[in-house]
């Protein structure tokens, strides 16, 4: 494996034992470097950590699972810094290259797995998404990525960040190998969708977009109309996003502090500025900060569901195309912002969300999502391909 | 291997073939991570480099010639970032533990090494030596070490800092070992030593330590003298060692710069704030004080030539024990400075030199070094292995 494109860290392979036959037979895939895999180190995204970690002997449920089904691991992917940030841009080790869009950032905190999938050197890898590490990079690299029902894909034996939020997901290029990786890595929905799920969207989430971005999403809502039926449009407001998103602020800053504060503390961490600002304010979140936010989110939580019922969720991923290699720091920061305003819905309610590789714009991918109901998992995998496997089928 | 001293990347194993037999045949050793070795990647210190790195096709010749011996390298050392430190402290990856001492630093930059070695992980490891990298971290960590003459033992495949004074040494914490090793590394001296070499000291050399330093070493003087005979007093003044600093100091910074310079500036290498501002430093070096250096260096080089001829000195390795763990940075950079008006005399020299563990101070390791000239490499070994023998059976 030659990989110029900076997606995988440079461990020496270990050769790992898969199935010789399954659903996944003859396919490769990368796991990013926070699931512990046994011969590997896990590195995090940061040096010391990779100095502390030692060579791991057990291997990650869900990799197990991969590996199971025939898949085979050709190795372990960058990751932004503990997971806190999402621009692909790892101080210590470099930036993965976009694949779609190499002249811009791949979007983190998966940014080695939605390099390595773009870049074609696997064929899918595994990614976590907290607050939004694997919808980001789906849709910056224009791949399809699933972010889960919180809790529905095992996270045992990966590195946490905010444990109330954290889920396990996955990149593929290809309609089809989405749903055929879907199925392995998960079980029937204990919600599942109906065979026609209605779909619905909001213009106040469109309207967060610039015209150009709403126009550079409107062929991809076309094909989604035309294959799932037009979306009802949402009533009047929304459940308040401007509170949500502190509350989903607070709860990630609380928990990253209880997961990686003493790490960080003891051992004097050395940490990019974006990171090492983001843990500073963390360590400043007070419990009572905490247990409001997550009254808060139950609130939230309750209001969606009352809100989507059973309906499935057309919403952009992302507000635009990932910005330049180039962009100043306060751009991507803004970026990352406004970006929370629509990701963290899916994060606080818990629900699984599907980034759909189906918008483009200055030639870059924009990416289209689909959230529905928790438990609604696989019925949401099965859709977003027969979405665009249709879509395809048009052209 | 259980490595809680920190002394190596936790890369994931490599199984490298090695003689089954041959004289170093049932011993473990490591290499500094800038040694390339086949199926590794090469991380000299930091973590961007490690991850542009890749996986090395081609082992050092020098690994190669310790394999062909029939010794099995069980993994690669930390190293200071870059090679470009003394302290064994490295911002990325955290301190090796001194095996000798564990509440004081290792040294460096062939600080894994020296980790390994002292913590009894491995039976030998190679180190490099530019400014004083095996010689300081031997003297700090209680093992033999040597620094060869220039050119002596290949450094092909290994990452440079400075081409006209890099030279690859080796640790052990056992006399006869380091006897044998030396042999398997090291061909017939071009410059033979009499079968017994005459001995000289300079008052003002040790005039350089404190009382307490000089008396520490009292003991292993007097051991050498008991094997070796008594070092005769080189007459007088040296050559001026407040100028030929500068000139190593100039040496290094340029050559440092010529080799790393593109690659930190291309790259954007995040490197610690010592190591920062060393290459800001040695940015700023001119080519005519780097040509005036080198004039400045061949004069001092045949000033040492005629005092010395085919005499060996005896002097301290370093001006005193390793700092505290915890010392401030300025002492430890102001440790440096001192030191280096010992090490560089075989720096500019080109001369071989070997670290002899023959001291103690407040519980801690203090080397004393033999000098010879340049291409009596083995018989300095020998020398070295003589002395230790005769020290331990006079006990």
């Amino acid at each position: 494996m030659h990989d110029d494109a900076f997606a995988f860290m440079p461990y020496p392979p270990v050769a790992l034992p898969h199935a010789p036959t399954g659903p996944l037979a003859g396919l490769t895939f990368a796991a990013k470097d926070l699931f512990n895999v046994a011969g590997y180190p896990t590195g995090g995204g940061n040096p010391h950590v990779l100095a502390m970690s030692g060579i791991k002997t057990r291997t990650a449920p869900t990799v197990q699972r991969l590996l199971d089904a025939g898949a085979a691991l050709i190795g372990k992917t960058h990751t932004n810094e503990l997971a806190f940030s999402m621009t692909g841009k790892n101080i210590h080790y470099g930036t993965p290259r976009n694949g779609a869009a190499p002249d811009r950032i791949p979007g983190g905190s998966s940014s080695g797995s939605a390099s390595a999938v773009s870049n074609g050197l696997c064929d899918f890898a595994l990614g976590t998404d907290t607050g939004g590490s694997v919808r980001t990079p789906a849709s910056y690299c224009g791949l399809f990525g699933l972010r889960p029902t919180h809790g529905r894909i095992s996270l045992e034996e990966c590195q946490a960040l905010s444990h109330s939020m954290d889920t396990a997901g996955y990149f593929t290029r290809d309609a089809q190998l989405f749903g055929r990786v879907g199925e392995c890595l998960l079980d029937a929905d204990p919600a599942p969708l109906p065979e026609r799920p209605q779909l619905v969207a909001s213009e106040a989430l469109f309207a967060m977009l610039s015209a150009a971005a709403r126009d550079a999403l409107a062929p991809a809502l076309a094909a989604i109309s035309a294959c799932a039926g037009t979306p009802e449009a949402l009533p009047g407001a929304l459940p308040d996003m401007a509170e949500a998103y502190w509350a989903f602020r607070y709860i990630q800053g609380w928990e990253a502090w209880q997961a990686q504060g003493e790490t960080i503390t003891r051992h004097g961490l050395v940490l990019g500025p974006d990171v090492a600002e983001r843990f500073a304010w963390a360590a400043t979140v007070t419990e009572e900060q905490y247990a409001q936010s997550c009254a808060l989110r139950a609130a939230f939580r309750d209001a969606w569901r009352r809100l989507l019922g059973n309906r499935v969720l057309v919403l952009p991923t992302v507000p635009d195309i990932a910005p330049r290699l180039d962009a100043d720091d306060s751009a991507i920061e803004e970026t990352r912002r406004v970006s929370h305003h629509l990701l963290a819905i899916a994060v606080l309610c818990g629900t699984p969300q599907v980034n759909l590789p189906l918008g483009q714009k200055q030639g870059a991918p924009l990416g289209i999502s689909l959230m529905g109901p928790r438990g609604s998992d696989l019925g949401l995998v099965r859709l977003a391909v027969r979405v665009a496997e249709a879509g395809r089928a048009d052209r």
